[in-house]
């Protein structure tokens, strides 16, 4: 039987539950789950619907049925894609323009929340919430009855089931596929964003329903930026051209992170590519079920300190993977957190010199054993 | 002489004072322009710099130097962009998966702001500036001493210079080119996103840093959606399949709507569109400065009603377009603010029945006389 690309419809009613679950001896009366079009994931987890220049929350009362909170232009797009059945309209999640849709009649934060007998409320997507939104609430419940909510959301989320790792495994199928799109056409002479315009094509001709994230390549100097966007430079021989490609499938964001060297490569480059690829190895090989995720970062950095690339270290080794590429929970020295089975990390041995950088990405399952690595790609320095 | 595609250095500076001319009598010491990766217009307005991942602000004291703020991975990102010199990392601006950064040193708001004193600040990109900061913000200087800022940025961003028009003109042409290279390759049977994808590739490879915002193509009943996102859904022959593809030009995003039929089209869905495409030249021979705006909305309006189709209206007929394809102010019947030259706007009729819908959209500039159109391609039903 073909394996499926896609959540299926019961797993939301049993997110929605979890949550429940979790919520249910907690001092709250629901939880608001906040996104935004480039932090879809609270919300598209909840419901499958996915925000995109409006906002966008799904409230989880203690008990029985959400709510999908959208904004004015957004009732067809959401009604065929929700999973959740109830959907409302709300000034508060209108784009930035600001509209004001005369005319139109949208529900209030007081007949919403009243109605639901809402006195006590926690919010996920806590950083990026609104605080004119928040302040709209407060205006309802008070000051005291809004609460951070990120971690119960966490707690449903952190595991991921067997149709949110056929996703994701999936999606690094796909982004492997942008990534030798690249390999087969690049040249030097081509810009940044032309490559990183091959690689995404190629990925949303190859069944991506998008990017996983705003992908790009990095050339030359620009090699050095470990968030990036691809620029017009013209990439050239014997540079580091490094590609952070990712694609998404039914929500779930995988990424490739590689170096390419195009014609020689001088020798000081090769040995600073080899370190991150030594590193990438042994963070796979370190990140196994029972381990503290402290541990392993301490013991990757230390070996790049001991071969002498201890100052190009920025972040990492590794950070949580899901429907956002990068999410909750960093793998870093100061973690403390146990791995455990079904979690799901991108290996990202990001390290920039002063005039060159690169950065070797893949993902992996938590086992008992070695981590299964969501696609098996091989792991090469390219030199083309 | 060759036209060149950028906003020159010096422009960046001239916005600042510009700004600053603004505030120069008004009772706060500096304003805190807020930007996020699907909202980077004002961030990039004032600094060229463009998160990813992160969020960012730039700091515009009353008087003297701003400066830009980002989160803790950025700075070779930043510097490589950002035409404002003083860079300072933060962690209220890291990304959501909320990584740490063990070792590493990070400003505070409070002596950030006690250094420049600051005691009074006003906030733009309010409607999205996260409740967190804010109170972190409150700590340091009060809340009553945190005050909407939107509109001193408005002034300043409305009126848009001449190389802003030629990136906006620019975006407009590689837009056409994303939308031709879609009229070239559409077939029965393949999926909204492939389609999507032709459209992004095409613009990358023309000159495009990015698509100008999240594009899409929506087919059959999903053509009723304003907003949507490309799914797997493959269009057939008689539906209409409406598309939304705009390029970004360093940083100005323009954008080209326009439904297609391939095969047999029904009539039903022909004088549909035409009265479309009708409203859309009607919009844009209303559009010369000096006319009010309500005025505009409300002839188009009552054009589509008298042509029986008022139910079919969602919004518009027209939005504010530049760095974002969709910022203020919006053309609708509320609106109180009269027409003039410079203003940049997307005519963007958007029309849904039960079953169908469409967006026509193209970009006009503002003049004396008849608005000039962003570019010359030719509105038609495209029956293929």
């Amino acid at each position: 039987m073909k394996t499926k690309f896609f959540i299926p419809k019961e797993e939301f009613a049993e997110r929605i539950e979890r949550l429940q679950g979790v919520i249910a001896n907690k001092d709250i009366d629901a939880v608001l789950v906040f996104s935004t079009e480039s932090e879809p994931a609270g919300v598209r987890y909840f419901s499958d619907y996915w925000p995109s220049f409006e906002t966008s929350a799904v409230l989880v009362p203690k008990t029985g049925e959400p709510i999908l909170l959208i904004g004015p232009e957004s009732m067809t797009f959401a009604s065929g894609r929700s999973k959740i059945e109830r959907i409302i309209k709300m000034k508060d999640f209108r784009e930035s323009s600001q509209p004001n849709y005369p005319g139109t009649t949208l529900m209030t934060w007081k007949e919403l929340l009243n109605d639901l007998r809402i006195k006590k409320m926690g919010v996920s997507g806590w950083y990026m919430f609104p605080y004119v939104i928040f302040e709209n609430i407060v205006r309802v419940i008070g000051r005291d009855n809004i609460l951070e909510a990120d971690e119960f959301v966490r707690e449903v989320t952190l595991k991921k089931s067997v149709a949110e790792l056929n996703c994701l495994r999936e999606a690094a199928r796909i982004s492997e596929l942008g990534f030798k799109a690249v390999l087969q056409n690049i040249k030097p002479g081509m810009t940044e964003a032309q490559l990183a315009g091959i690689a995404a094509g190629a990925m949303m001709g190859s069944g991506a329903e998008a990017t996983g994230y705003p992908i790009w390549c990095c050339s030359g100097p620009n090699s050095t930026q470990a968030i990036s966007r691809p620029s017009h430079r013209k990439v050239q021989k014997g540079e580091i051209i490094h590609f952070s490609v990712g694609a998404k499938v039914d929500g779930y964001s995988a990424s490739i992170g590689r170096p390419v060297v195009l014609g020689h490569c001088p020798d000081e480059t090769r040995e600073f590519m080899q370190v991150g690829l030594d590193a990438e190895n042994m963070t796979i090989d370190l990140m196994r079920a029972g381990t503290k995720a402290d541990v392993v970062a301490q013991k990757v950095h230390s070996f790049i300190s001991d071969r002498g690339y201890g100052d190009t270290i920025l972040y990492g080794p590794a950070h949580g993977c899901g429907q956002m590429e990068c999410e909750y929970p960093f793998i870093e020295t100061s973690s403390d957190f146990v791995l455990d089975q079904g979690m799901v990390f991108m290996v990202d041995i990001f390290l920039a010199k002063q005039n060159m950088g690169f950065r070797w990405e893949d993902g992996v399952i938590i086992t008992d054993g070695k981590a299964e690595e969501l696609s098996n790609f091989k792991r090469k320095i390219n030199i083309l």
